[in-house]
């Protein structure tokens, strides 16, 4: 048809390139690339991937920090029909090893300093048909076969032509972090992806982080994280100023931050929090910094430490299932009519709906409860950018999208301002620092452990982390015996070291919900007190 | 399917009310209504639609100025799947009717002043199932039957279901203006208006034109107009405080813009050129506001005319085959970094594409041109927001969507940022010795005379040249001094000697089209005899 004209990745580099063709993408302060060869180079590697055997709809696998490598795979992946699989690098071994074999990856773009998890176990990853080894200092390992090195296949011309892409085919797919049990594969189209960039990016714009192109972007949201939000897609349709961190050391973000002039970050309450207590913070004090936060309530007094630093810090809100963002706690008709100190507790809140996603806080009779602050129901959404399935999980699907609309599980009230705020999870889980750990595994790991009977997990608020996990047992094992046998299992790669829970309380007996789970609400009591 | 949504007008209304439930819209200083109000009204009219029969892709016509029914139309109409024909008030009648009778009009929303215009020749529209007549004053005329009254309508409570409709439903359908001959019909889609909107509103939030929730907006072009520039639409789905100027009285419309202290207008030069020549425009004068000019290039005189009254007027690019928009005169990268002064100059190009529009500007081979502001060439585009037809037109169809991109017959240069600069358009453009005179840069230089006022040029067939230039203008300079000073521009390099026109007449007025401009036509007709 005349103007057919499809919504796939492709187009927003194109647009960021053709509008800005001299703008910078800069590397950690390390390299620095113009879109204009930016788009060369993701060229390069949709042509190098095809020549060494990639397909469209196989899936690729990328594990690395934010670093350009991962940045070109973001579009160059995609727009071969392949699928970018964005490996959590935070998982224990074993978990990222069942993500990628449940996610059927084909080909993996790995940095150096990761081969070591996977060649521990290189026969179990039968199914890879080739490792893209990426090296920033020049060392790759030669453990894993079959192998290519990224800086020999980027520097190659190739004769290639991309293949032709709909915009309903698949772009990407990654794991929740299994906010109870086994994560949970989600995946988004290029369509999706495309209408997520452009309806964030225009809800961005709006005060107070009134984004434009004088800013200069960082997103401190990992790369394997739900896109970092979107952030690189919106920043480069609409040919922003970009700043990559790498890996996270702070004392050098704060270096970037200052060096780069950058204005607006995205991240996690703790990574803020990380910041605002790092010694050399006066480095960036005053600059008048806008800090975009999710992942996890923003608290009052980190809003308040930021704020005497100049960064102004402004909740947003979304879910690994909804691509993410859903909320933004910008200023509608109503608050911009409060006095200043008014307007910043709304920077609390959960915010309101960005264009074109459908919210409804509902009561369990699917009623819309009343906008009095008061009414807690199930945040329910319709968008154009929520992952349709549960990849191979029928039944997690099913309750997802029960009744036509997506089930967050998060509970909230609404304001007669229209503003939402998240006042629990319907889940039992722990998020410590943006991640969640997932309970169940966790319960599971602890229950291996020799003079353990039963064990329940739960949060238990943190300063720095937002929440950290608090274990209950019952048995005889003594504390420190459990956590040196976890020490063990984390050694194993079965979970990662950040989920050793902070404290081992010993309880005679557990109180049981009428199903005779363990009731955690109780648990959770016992520690406010 | 899970998730599967729809990119239809209505999400752009519950996005606006969701976010934005007590936000204003504001008809004239006359009456205002909430968003939350306006939704009710729009729900109403559409099932008041449905009441006396309009059914899933019927026409409907609306003949208004710029007023809240209008606004309602704008959503209800397509709500129901039903196709809104934005009928161009400024047409003589015979093409009122042309229109109507091509577009196969059902039903029609009118209102009162207009029903002489139609029912002079009412047994020609014997087509029209119903007139459904709107009356600000009270007094609705008996001339046209069936007949409905528009407030009657909206009295009455309905206990009716809106049809389901799809994104690639038809929503609107409208008449070009037919610079060259008889008016040719537009269509857009439900998913084209939706895009065109995000994608559009992301990019005026960009400097200088910088878009926010603290702006007020008012369209000052007219609605039949595509679409009043999808102002309406993207005012409405981002939430913003939005005035309707009813029929433009100039006095009223800087009463208007002072009372409701509007910051965002969007117009033709022509309008800008009312404005600041309003004798009470020192009422408005210092208020910093911004205006976005389309629908003809912004004269480097009247840009500096509207700065002395604080307006900051900035171009942008589009047609009525594009939705419109394609370009505005943002700041990229490469002029964010340049001297104020310089900066302004380029609110003077054409621009830059706006997220998700793909712009060339070729040769006659299809190569694109070198971005050296000289070489002149087409400019062609994708985009996901273009007509996909002249409406039963196959020849016209054809020429339009020629190798595959849309041909807008303008002819451009492009410069070493990215920008485009129209020169001509094809149809007007006056060749000499087989080389393009571009008009509008000549017809700039000669504004910048003294002593003249309006000026245009039209080629004279020319037995040597092919053609040559003749510049038509008001005002009291003599021929031989705007000869002189043009001269001078050659010297300084501005334009080429060759293109100084053969001869300057001096006419008392211009006969202007539908839209504002300078009928060449007419001009061309006077050098015959």
């Amino acid at each position: 048809m005349n103007g057919d004209y499809q919504l796939t990745i492709d187009k927003m580099l194109e647009s960021g390139v053709s509008s800005n063709p001299n703008q910078i993408i800069n590397y950690s302060g390390k390299k620095t690339f113009t879109y204009k060869e930016f788009r060369e180079r993701v060229y390069r590697l949709a042509k190098a991937l095809i020549s060494i055997g990639v397909k469209k709809g196989d899936t690729v696998a990328v594990i690395d920090w934010d670093t350009y490598v991962y940045l070109e795979a973001y579009f160059a992946v995609p727009m071969i029909g392949a699928v970018l699989h964005t490996v959590n690098v935070r998982y224990p071994q074993d978990l990222i090893y069942y993500t990628m074999d449940h996610a059927e990856d084909k080909y993996v773009i790995v940095r150096d300093e990761f081969v070591p998890i996977l060649s521990k176990n290189k026969e179990a990853f039968y199914f890879i048909k080739g490792w893209i080894i990426y090296s920033e200092y020049g060392n790759v390992p030669d453990e894993l076969s079959p192998k290519y090195i990224y800086d020999e296949l980027m520097s190659k011309n190739y004769d290639i032509e991309l293949p032709e892409i709909s915009e309903n085919d698949l772009a990407t797919t990654f794991y929740t972090s299994g906010t109870t049990g086994i994560p949970k594969g989600v995946q988004f189209t290029h369509r999706q992806i495309v209408l997520h960039a452009i309806s964030s990016g225009l809800a961005l714009s709006d005060r107070p982080i009134s984004l434009t192109a004088d800013d200069v972007i960082m997103p401190l949201v990992p790369m394997f994280h739900v896109h970092a939000w979107g952030v690189p897609y919106m920043t480069i349709m609409s040919g922003r100023q970009y700043v990559l961190p790498g890996r996270y050391d702070f004392d050098h973000i704060i270096d970037l931050i200052a060096q780069e002039n950058i204005t607006v970050i995205a991240m996690v309450p703790s990574i803020l929090y990380m910041i605002v207590t790092n010694p050399n913070v006066g480095k960036i004090a005053g600059r008048k910094i806008r800090a975009i936060i999710g992942g996890g309530a923003l608290p009052e007094g980190l809003q308040k430490a930021a704020e005497k630093l100049g960064i102004m810090a402004i909740s947003g809100y979304g879910l690994s299932e909804t691509a993410p963002i859903l909320t933004l706690a910008t200023y509608n008709s109503d608050v911009k009519k409060l006095p200043l100190e008014e307007q910043k507790k709304y920077h609390l809140k959960t915010g309101i709906p960005i264009p074109l996603v459908q919210l409804r806080v509902i009561d369990d009779k699917w009623n819309d409860v009343p906008r009095d602050e008061k009414t807690i129901g199930e945040i329910v959404v319709r968008a154009p950018w929520l992952t349709s399935v549960y990849v191979k999980n029928k039944e997690g699907t099913e309750a997802l999208w029960k009744g036509g609309w997506m089930h967050t599980g998060d509970l909230a009230v609404m304001d007669k301002f229209g503003y939402i705020k998240i006042v629990d999870r319907e889940k039992d889980a722990v998020k410590s620092g943006g991640e969640f750990i997932p309970s169940l595994i966790l319960e599971d790991a602890i229950s291996a452990c020799p003079g353990v009977v039963e064990n329940a997990v739960v949060g238990k608020p943190h300063e720095k982390w937002g929440e950290r996990p608090v274990a209950f047992y019952t048995g005889t094992a003594k504390p420190e015996e459990i956590r040196k046998c976890l020490e063990d299992i984390v050694r194993q790669g079965r979970i990662a070291k950040f989920w050793i829970p902070d404290d081992f309380i010993n309880v005679k007996e557990f109180v049981k919900t009428s199903t005779g789970k363990i009731d955690k609400k109780v648990l959770r009591e016992m520690l406010k007190k």
